[in-house]
């Protein structure tokens, strides 16, 4: 496979928004079906939103994949993180164990697990890890760029092959998380650059730091910021230059899973983040990324309200690994429940004779 | 059966808290997995309850039971609904065929469904409702009481008989639910009661009204309440006077699977309102009530808040029906699957060679 720029390009021009008409349909058949109108709010929203997508009139999100972009930061050298750095090759051999918060909330709903090492600073002989690592961590942003111009494209290639891959295996849905330890100081640092607000609007305490350690990390944004100097109109700059692996293929697998026709579902701090890069890169990929919990972090909000997007459930989760995407893939299949197995009004229509006052039920619209 | 008050008050003096001993034990064990503490949220809090409520170590709702009550009101005659009178018995029928929004979420999740007529107006031949009719709908509360107090009695009797019925078939989780045109009325009036708090800060528009019928509805239920005199420190007795058979129906049901040691699941307004009588009744039931979404009308959280209950998930929803629990319980489904399936500390490490690193993993707790 090339990576390139050109390559990055033509996938972004294949995009399509989802398609208006479906969804023309889709709403018109939650007004037949026998409830009160909107009274299934954000499901009935989704199921409509599904099938523009899909390019269907009953969607399904049967086949659910997750992918896990992992990857280090040579940042965490500052102690911005809680965690010591070793943790990301950890978790990312444990995701295919089955044995982090993210992997058994997958297995828990049948939901296909890919784990993808983007770049975690070891050599990792776990079986089902997929290899496609771009170097063993990002260099520390406080010195200078996180990593070359073609690392970027390259990472972002590759989170959209893994998408299309995903897609070419039958996913209905593709949730994207990630493993990194110190993502969460890259992801502040990208989001800053790419919406000018100011560092400490958009840092929070990532795993769970002191104050001193919190003061430290803005101001080590800060400083990496000023001394890479992003080109906030150029994503790609953005991500080489205080970004990481991670967030770069996140981003890109949003692309893909769009050109594959595939809804995907952000987790939280980190995946917003890039979705929000996905998106800046590709506005026709937008419609195509669905919310799922609303992050702790503080930033979360920020990006979340750059996209035009409200998170579907608040369960106070800040765990990252694509946690949040199974139960938001729970609400997905009741969305496609409603929308495929409900009764219209017509439908609803029952002919014994004890039910014939039924027959007034159209007045439900009133 | 025997319904008689005497019965009541057994069922409700056998109801004991969630055990502490094991939610200690499940608290332990959470701050052992492998995650930075806290980090998944409400699931670890939900995970603990069930341990206590369950009186285990590794908790399970793999039998899942939705309960939904259907009733007349007679208050329908004063215009206060936005459908007629009809589509209860059209949508108890509905349900039982699987064809309303309650019962295709049910289905969606493999929840088994209890539909119970305890007072809708028709004869129903509907195989598969569950008949324990008490009378064919209440009488007018604008012109006397809904129903004799024997008849509240029995309607909390027969809740707590079909809760304690599924106990027996082994649900692992029991949600509540109702189907009955002018029950966010009756839901309103007993609420106002309850609280003290005023009728227009308790009464919303149900399944969707005008303004004029949303202020008549107001009038009806000050009224009522004034008609009426209900001792708001007799719970039967405001039941009896300004409430309804599905209401006094879910109040027992929720006393019903606490006496069982079962989770139950308080769905919309109606069910808040009934947790809130069997909170009442029975102050150590309370912990077994978890609640779902948050309903769409304004009482809602006023009987929350006096439950000192926050919702779990928001997503527009007003239908009823107990929608919001399968939702819910595919929540406390992931809930579970932290608590049994993620690895400890101690789990996380790992022997391979390459992976020496990890043996730092405590780290993640600073």
């Amino acid at each position: 496979m090339e990576y390139t720029e050109e390559r990055l390009a033509e996938i972004i021009s294949s995009v399509e928004e989802p398609d208006r008409k479906f969804m023309d349909a889709a709403e018109k058949r939650q007004a037949q079906l026998a409830k009160p109108p909107g009274s299934l709010g954000r499901l009935e929203d989704l199921s409509v939103l599904l099938c523009g997508i899909r390019r269907v009139s009953r969607p399904r999100v049967d086949n659910k994949f997750l992918l896990v972009f992992c990857a280090d930061n040579g940042v965490t050298e500052e102690g911005v993180a809680s965690a010591p750095r070793s943790v990301t090759l950890a978790q990312t051999v444990n995701l295919v164990r089955r044995k982090t918060g993210g992997s058994v909330l997958a297995k828990n709903i049948g939901c296909r697990l890919m784990v993808c090492d983007v770049g975690v600073d070891a050599e990792i002989h776990e079986p089902g890890v997929i290899g496609r690592k771009i170097a063993r961590g990002t260099n520390n942003i406080l010195h200078g760029p996180a990593m070359t111009r073609d690392m970027a494209v390259r990472a972002v290639l590759t989170g959209a092959d893994l998408a299309s891959d995903a897609a070419a295996e039958g996913a209905d849905v593709i949730g994207i998380g990630e493993m990194g330890i110190g993502n969460t100081t890259t992801s502040s640092a990208v989001l800053s650059v790419l919406t000018s607000a100011a560092v400490k609007d958009v840092t929070g305490k990532g795993g769970g730091i002191t104050e001193e350690a919190y003061l430290n990390k803005i101001s080590v944004i800060e400083k990496a910021i000023d001394l890479n100097s992003p080109d906030r109109s150029d994503v790609v700059d953005v991500l080489s230059k205080v970004g990481g692996f991670d967030i770069a293929a996140m981003a890109g697998a949003f692309i893909g899973a769009a050109a594959a026709r595939v809804p995907s579902i952000i987790d939280g701090f980190i995946a917003v983040v890039a979705a929000l890069c996905a998106a800046r890169l590709c506005p026709a990929a937008a419609d195509y990324m669905i919310p799922s919990h609303a992050s702790y972090e503080i930033g979360y909000r920020v990006a979340m309200d750059e996209l035009g997007k409200r998170p579907i459930f608040d369960l106070g989760m800040r765990l990252g690994e694509g946690s949040g995407c199974p139960i938001a893939m729970s609400i997905l299949d009741a969305a496609c429940a409603v929308m495929n197995d409900m009764a219209t009004f017509g439908e609803a229509g029952i002919d014994d004779e004890y039910l014939d006052p039924i027959r007034k039920i159209d007045a439900f619209t009133v």
